[in-house]
């Protein structure tokens, strides 16, 4: 029996279709592509996609729905897209705070300084044509130049440009730049001399995707790309997606990798025409990116990676052609795919190993890569240790009551003074600090990774929140408020937002704060003691978040141990970096392979000193141990 | 603008449809599938195609067609399909010589004793599920569990099977059957204990395309299967095909690979549910074929093979995946192409080298591959050389008044007495002689390549050809006839034939068969001169045509020097059997590869002595030299 159709229309994007009788509104907005933000996937703990339903017929409203829509939006007809079925034609309005927004995606390329070695050489010879004398085949032909020339010896061809072989070296007038793959395999042919060839350097996120177009005569970059990742509609972070998969089990893995390919493609194609190259001019590509994302990526189930033990499908690196992902490059390209660790530490960490490459330096380093997850490393050339942390979603703006990603409108710089505590801030998007204008022109719609980290640290700092994590009750201001849950702080006034509400951090944000940078913080605790180190020569901030988040307001929240803050760095998108160094000097490959097997992955969650650890990591700032350099900042600013 | 298009029914098939305006009768019928012989490919030398319009429009009789079709005949709107275009709608009607017939295929697999050893091996390993304490990756786990059971190192993994690896590996509970490629990739899962598993040895002739499935564990064939190469369409032979794809530079070369790629998909299906199995159960296959179809095959342009100085684009070997040929096996399958010697002695030879290896023994063999086209290979363990002999078609029964392919009707054996020159024969598809059934029952519809071969033999031994070659014009028999052309001789009388028509044999018709036959004797004589042997130990007939020939007769004709005849045998399909036996044992495609560069290929064409010797060797019966052998042939007959 066919299901039965109800139209949909989405306001004030027009999207608009018809879909199955019985879905959820979000479902059927992934269906008509609809953004409506879903930062735990459709499992109705965030309450994120709250949209309103002006017309239509919908199931009863669900206890869950009550506990994120108070009385008075249930009357205007709000709902959670999550939950609410169809059962009629519907006309809904997505709120501003529920349509998800292009994330400001800032990954341009460090410039990094790498000996050129990449994976493609370019061979010129001139051939003999063929005679009755000498018949010898095209390929063989072209063997013996490249043995003779430049001593590549047992050299294959790949299959697709064996095809073409005949005709180019004919059109050629047997003069021709040959790309020969690692040494042993042919991959292309170009009349003459030819000069430039290109590869591709890919950093698969959960969130954003980003391409680095490099130039492998010469090592330069010469475009970037970015977008979100098309799965996100499928669930914001990796356990999000893990979960829509095992409830999708038929067609939800095609699904997604159909979704990033073809993004990519895309992203491929526009990131090369805007220099005007052709995709065909890819000739080489490398990627990294988390296990999920790696698995997802390659069509490989990831549901294990969510389930204990959490192992991986595969280690280490995988070299696989372009045309058997469905990657629209030259066809005979080569993906290379960078190792992973373990099941919660992924290539994309690989990618930041060998990009700062602590095993290569006598100092102990402490990375820290922040994207949707957590990952550390610690070591020197001694000894490499790295973890997963499961940081949860707050610093990227979920399961907090303004939380939001960082998209424009979110606030990402907090300042609060001492003395009134007055809040001064920046909302992305905007130059202005909110001092410097009129505050009716900020609208401002949240607060994202950063500026939660910056408001909590200036709370502490200000006063406005004690040591033990309690906002402070008996601050004179009129930002301190009381509700039912507890004490809120205002960071912005309803009249300076998009959203008609005021923007407050409450304890229970605080909370989920703590939780995350009490995870980071006990995983490296854990770390320097099984290292058998009691301070960090070095700290590197790496990622998205890494990158944005002020290094002093970090440390005095307490997201790593003391260290002096002048050997504290951010270092962007070191991910991308690595992915970008592995495609430049293959050697590098060989050192991420045999990195990812030498750092010692530690379990967190089955240590036995990280319930204790954690409790203790929880405080803000952690000050029971001897912090000389966290003592320094506390007293300078008193 | 778009071109007109007409009606156009061929009878008595019944195919129909639209055609574009324009286009010749034969193109209309490649395009319709409707099967009319065109043994030139379209070149309008062969008159094969001979056609009867009974109702429409076409364009002026050309010069070309007088030459085939008779005055009255053409009063009867007989036309050459290749030449008439169509002005109109058209009714066509495909007399039964025009018709093609599915030729008789008889490759069945010989026994053939050889030491299994096969590219791919089974492999049970018991896991241990992963836990937190050792969370290793599903492929690291694997590749240890092979490697300290079977010593397997360095392993790798398709990547499809990748994708597969983590359901395969739960679901079979960690107990599985791995196979492994060449002992370095890792191609399938099953789970449990997997005893049988299978692979295909493929023989692609310019004619027909026979497939032999073989069970990988024992070694036996399980099934056959074979068919026309559906390429035929375009050309019988090969220097037609690669006209073809001359005059069709844009599309040709896709649309000729697509066809044999479709043809193979579906006779490698019906095979293997012939036998309750499935396409995905075979795991490797390996190809011999012609250069020309070896490059068709691979999608490769063959035009360099059709001029001088001939060179093929590959010798070597390949492996290929099957999903990158269209081959719809198992995805992870591998494809091993042998290798080739030289422009005109392919792979379909390397496979008749190594099936017979003649490179192993002492005595001198003379191999004789005669398809389409004529392959010799000459030697022992010390020395080998091969060379390709431009027999002409008329082995195949083309460029002969009467001559048609192996198929129902066509006579394939021939008596002739001494006394009275009475002829008796038998045709293809009927059990009895002429003389032990009805004259009317035969429907005789022409003479195929053997029955040539034993009607001039017979001839000659009868007195009915001189030795010059010329047809004895005193013989007093109803059967000598002369017309413009000169004298013929009747085989079979209208009233026993399908055709209505005399089938003779003329002057001009022994003429095209001692051109072939001189090819192949002055081929061998330049060989042995090249090797310095005067004597053969022992010859080869392989091929469809070498196991249907007369080994007597074909000696009586010429077709190779002298030997003892119990030193002369018929191997039927060599060329297949080296397919089956590269399946079978992975050492033989070494011995492939190394052969097929240690032999030495001789081009005749620019040998010095060639004219001499193919002059020399048109003589019917060659007895310039000591022949003892011959002799006593002869003798015992007068």
């Amino acid at each position: 029996m066919r299901k039965k159709k109800v139209n949909i229309i989405f306001q004030p994007c027009g999207k608009r279709g018809q879909v199955e009788r019985g879905k959820t509104i979000l479902e059927a907005a992934q269906e008509l592509g609809a953004a409506i933000e879903s930062v735990c996937g459709g499992k109705h703990t965030c309450g994120k996609c709250k949209v309103r339903a002006e017309k239509g017929r919908l199931s009863p409203l669900r206890p869950e729905e009550s506990k994120f829509i108070r009385e008075e939006e249930q009357k205007q007809g709000y709902r959670l897209a999550c939950l609410a079925k169809l059962f009629g034609d519907t006309l809904i309005s997505i709120p501003d705070e529920a349509r998800r927004y292009q994330q400001v995606i800032h990954k341009e390329a460090r410039k990094i300084s790498i000996e050129l070695n990449s994976a493609i050489k370019a061979y010129y010879v001139e051939l003999l044509p063929p005679s009755l004398l000498e018949p010898l085949g095209d390929f063989e032909r072209l063997s013996c130049a490249l043995a003779n020339a430049y001593g590549l010896k047992n050299l294959k061809i790949d299959y697709p440009t064996l095809q073409n072989l005949p005709q180019r070296l004919r059109s050629a007038g047997w003069k021709v730049t040959v790309f020969v793959w690692m040494d042993r395999e042919i991959i292309d042919l170009q009349p003459g001399r030819f000069e430039d060839f290109y590869g591709i350097a890919m950093d698969l996120g959960t969130t954003t995707v980003a391409i680095y177009l490099c130039n492998l005569k010469n090592g330069q970059v010469v475009a970037t790309g970015s977008m979100m990742n098309p799965q996100v509609p499928y669930g914001e972070d990796v356990m999000s997606r893990i979960s829509y998969l095992m409830m999708n089990p038929e067609e939800g893995l095609q699904l997604m990798q159909g979704r990033i390919i073809k993004g990519l493609n895309s992203l491929i194609q526009s990131t090369v025409e805007s220099v005007q190259l052709s995709p065909l001019d890819i000739l080489e590509m490398t990627v990294v990116g988390n296990t999920a994302m790696h698995h997802i990526f390659l069509g490989i189930d990831p549901q294990p990676l969510g389930l204990s033990p959490f192992s991986p499908s595969i280690h280490r690196s995988l070299d696989i052609k372009a045309r058997d992902l469905g990657l629209k490059v030259h066809p005979a390209a080569n993906v290379h795919v960078l190792p992973i660790e373990a099941g919660f530490v992924g290539a994309d960490n690989v990618g930041v190993l060998i990009a700062e490459a602590p095993y290569q330096k006598e100092e102990v380093s402490l990375i820290i890569d922040i994207g949707t997850n957590g990952e550390l490393i610690l070591g020197n050339k001694q000894r490499l240790l790295s973890c997963s942390c499961a940081t949860g979603p707050a610093f990227e703006g979920a399961h907090l009551r303004f939380g939001m990603r960082a998209a424009p409108g979110a606030i990402e710089r907090v300042r609060i003074s001492s003395t009134n505590w007055e809040v001064n801030y920046k909302v992305i998007g905007q130059e202005k600090w909110k001092d410097e204008g009129m505050a009716e022109e900020i609208q401002a719609r949240g607060i994202c990774g950063s500026g939660i980290i910056e408001a909590i640290a200036e709370m502490l700092k200000a006063g406005v929140l004690e040591k033990n994590g309690r906002i402070n009750g008996n601050l004179s201001s009129p930002r301190l408020r009381k509700n039912e849950n507890g004490y809120e702080f205002v960071i912005a006034w309803a009249k300076e937002t998009a959203i008609g509400q005021d923007i407050t951090i409450s304890t229970s944000d605080v909370r989920a704060v703590q939780l995350g940078k009490g995870a980071l913080y006990s995983g490296a605790k854990i770390m320097m003691k099984t290292l058998g180190v009691e301070r960090l020569d070095k700290v590197i901030l790496a990622g998205g978040f890494g990158s944005y988040v002020d290094p002093e307001r970090a440390m005095v929240l307490g997201m790593f141990p003391d260290c002096d803050l002048k050997n504290v760095f951010s270092v962007g998108n070191a991910a991308g970096d690595g992915a970008r160094m592995a495609l430049l000097n293959r050697e590098k490959r060989l050192e991420a392979e045999r990195m990812a097997r030498q750092v010692e992955y530690i379990e967190l969650t089955t240590h036995p000193d990280f319930t204790e650890e954690f409790i203790n990591a929880m405080s803000i700032p952690h000050l029971k141990d001897d912090f000389p350099y966290l003592k320094s900042i506390l007293q300078e600013k008193e």
